[in-house]
């Protein structure tokens, strides 16, 4: 973030994709939350983009910007308080450094890409209350983080109330008289002065913050403010941090276990619509397998799902026609809560299946511990085995070419011609994904010892994955001249021209793509 | 089976369900098998039985009976030639010798009992064409069924025609002239008495016979018979078979795969039903999982389901009223086709899931061997490691009181009363069952490292079932004085009594009865 301080000068500088911001000072009597609008116009040859701003405390009133063009930016201030109002500035938004490549958009219907072209796969953990365990402990979240490979985290604005979670956060968001009683309508500029601090640190571990702004695990009120309270909230929000270009908005985790009515559900995605300048993706989460938020409404950008029947991706996929990430498969652990009790092998297992079929996962941890501190709710460090077998995992994704992986089942075949004795139906129960002539197949818990496949003319490099091991070896590959005598032969098909040996355990991948000439 | 030769002698004995054989001279010329109806009506006290004979070649003809009920049994038979019509006799009905129980007939609506009221729950495996195998391979199969502990085994009478499955068969149940075309007019005795002779091995070793009457897969014209040569052969089958006490008519393998219309499959019930004195168990098995034949109809007697969706057997049990045999959930082995290529961890996994959600389930072994040898068709030796696993869990049902199991998942509570934070929850991904007081949990891909349940006053045992290891051990248990720090504190819950500890691994199971006193 660049402080606004030398704004007047020419040579302002702002990075791509960087935050320009603009401190003035103002009045602080009564309640400048409240009282007192302000927002700003940034203008760059014909284009225009309106800004709110927030008050941060002491008399200080900020506007933020991320500029997404490189050039000379102008902005004139507008407010209900004259000296807030009417003052002009500008700056120059210079290339964005290495390694910056703006926020993440929906990308050819079904995946991500960075503002930039760069293609971004979703691989993200759970750290909900992360951001209120002190400075001790974020900071070694922070450097897991660094040693993970994950490149998104869901974490809640707001601190979290649940079994493992009953310490008192070290900043609250709103202003608090002695006996705890919250002021709704004056927000702690610490608070967010911390927060923000944490944002920018994921910011240059290039992990996207998919921000959790309401959540139903409370005990302070913040679960169950009233309509004008909520609006306010998501204003000051949206003010203060959409300038952050790894922000993404998740309206709530488990907002079927709230009490606010549907309609206040959509207005949230409408005021995001209409005031974030930047379009952030948007989604929010389930609690409910049955109860899932209509994703197809047009706020939504991508869908949300918290869902263990996996194979399922493919058929909401074609439901939504959005980006599925589903965040809670259930997370590795062994806590009495069965979404918090599934193996490092299972976890694993699901990740594959979301994946290959074309959607994306969410990564979780819940080792019972006896300080309580479990890594998807407060972070500190991983003692599981999936997230090292998960990175592993996104590396096979980002070496494919950009467009992102579709299944195999629902569609027309490739691998396994429809048309051959092993068309359509092996996609049944494997899963198989395809981004142009690349393609993944996942065997899921069947273990065949020959796997016959189809392969238009050409050269291929055929690969085995082992997804725990980690390995990725030449397959054992044969030319067929014919239907091998343990097919079916139903007449009118055609033959698969390959053969695969596979070690005939389960859980098993292979890639196939055209080899490199 | 007693054969009937002295059968005019009154001390002449027959053991309760064995098979009272009379054998009669006639005429063999025209066509016996169309041309001479035959049939006696067996007396007891006030009760009166018809059963139809059958032409066995060589002018014999032969009437089976088996006598439910020890003491005097008079007959007298009828038919449309004078010689073998009006020929009475008796004999006298025994105790049946220790070990054998009757036919089994459906139990406390979703479970099984033998006739004399000992529980039968069915552990079963498949070979579907081991009759036809030769007799070296098919003294191999009885070997290895001895040292097994399947009750159950699903077997065409037909040969079968597949991948792994191209050899000729030994006998045919048909007459065939040189070109191999079959005359359906005309059964072949040799391959009946061969068959016969089978099916009386199995009834020593214990073993249900569970017949397969019409298949698919075929190259001898057997799957395409006209409605006429099917019924004929239908009833010719009850009138040879049904007097095995441990027979059980299965319509079809994968029906849905077969040209036969709806109504054709309507009337094989009925024809069994009016036509098989013992009211033989009858169902029939879907080869699509979409294409379940309607099992509420009154001619099934049980549910014979293809699926791997196993949790589904909750519903299937409210669905239908009867029990349900999952015959495959798939087989453990490594041939390409996804329906044999599961682990047998997996397989083991699936029987536990059935079978402690209140239904049975079916095993079957597909190891791609360099002879084509594939128990799930041939027989032979196992070569997995399911089968003893399912032998092991047998073990634990039997040992439960009668009653079978009935699920947790949608009924009240009880391990974990519903009303408490840990109510009808944890079902929703936890098996349960419960036989009266006796309890079963298997937790399936979770590994919680505590387990609050709550029990009523008395003294429990808790053990912990490993069911790969096959071991049960005393489980560490705690008693409660209030809900764990761990647990959700809703308001108006009941707290749990005891908690588990539990080694923190998937694919445990508890067993928790009272203790004896």
């Amino acid at each position: 973030m660049q402080k606004g301080q030398d704004m007047n000068k020419d040579q302002y500088q702002v990075e791509r994709w960087d935050i320009f911001e603009l401190t003035l000072e103002g009045p602080s009597s009564g309640n400048p939350f409240i009282d007192v609008t302000i927002s700003a116009q940034f203008s760059h040859q014909d284009r225009v983009v309106a800004v709110n701003g927030f008050y941060d405390g002491d008399g200080n009133y900020k506007i933020r910007f991320m500029p997404d063009v490189p050039g000379v930016w102008n902005y004139v201030t507008k407010s209900n308080v004259p000296e807030l109002d009417g003052i002009e500035g500008q700056f120059t938004c210079v290339a964005a450094p290495e390694g910056v490549h703006g926020p993440v958009t929906v990308y050819n219907t079904h995946h991500f890409a960075y503002a930039d072209g760069t293609p971004y796969y979703p691989f993200g953990t759970t750290c909900y209350a992360w951001t209120h365990q002190g400075d001790a402990m974020e900071e070694q979240t922070l450097e897991t983080l660094q040693k993970a490979s994950f490149n998104k985290i869901r974490m809640c604005v707001f601190p979290k109330d649940y079994p493992f979670n009953k310490n008192e956060p070290v900043y609250y968001p709103f202003e608090r008289d002695e006996s705890g009683e919250s002021d709704f309508t004056r927000f702690n500029p610490a608070f967010f002065d911390h927060f923000e601090q944490r944002l920018a640190q994921l910011a240059e571990l290039g992990i996207e913050a998919d921000i959790i702004i309401w959540h139903p695990y409370d005990r302070w009120g913040y679960a169950t403010m009233d309509e004008e309270s909520d609006f306010r909230y998501l204003r000051y929000l949206i003010a203060r941090l959409s300038a952050f270009h790894h922000v993404w908005w998740s309206l709530a985790n488990e907002y079927d276990f709230m009490d606010k009515p549907m309609e206040r559900w959509d207005r949230f995605f409408q005021i995001l619509v209409q005031g974030d300048p930047y379009q952030h993706l948007r989604s929010i989460h389930n609690g409910n397998p049955e109860d899932m938020y209509d994703h197809t409404k047009p706020g939504v950008t991508h869908v949300c799902i918290q869902h263990s029947n996996i194979r399922q991706v493919v058929e909401w996929r074609q439901a939504y026609g959005k980006p599925i990430v589903n965040d809670e498969l259930e997370y590795e652990g062994n806590i009495t809560y069965p979404w918090g009790g599934i193996s490092a092998e299972e976890e694993v297992h699901r990740f594959w299946v979301m994946v290959v079929n074309g959607g994306y996962a969410g990564h979780g941890e819940t080792y019972m511990h006896p300080d309580d501190i479990l890594w998807w709710s407060k972070g500190g460090v991983l003692h599981g085995k999936s997230w090292q077998r998960i990175g592993f995992l996104r590396e096979i994704i980002e070496a494919a070419p950009q467009g992102g992986l579709s299944p195999q089942r629902g569609s027309e075949g490739h691998l396994f011609e429809n048309g051959t004795m092993f068309g359509g139906y092996l996609w049944q129960r494997f899963s198989g994904g395809r981004n142009g002539e690349t393609q993944l197949v996942y065997l899921e818990n069947y273990q065949p010892k020959f796997l016959p496949i189809w392969l238009p003319e050409g050269d291929y490099q055929i690969e085995m994955i082992n997804p725990w091991e980690m390995t990725i070896s030449p397959a054992k590959v044969k030319k067929l001249s014919e239907a091998p005598s343990y097919s079916y032969d139903f007449p009118g098909t055609i033959d698969p021209t390959h053969e695969i040996e596979l070690p005939g355990k389960p859980r098993m991948a292979l890639r196939i793509r055209p080899s490199k000439s």
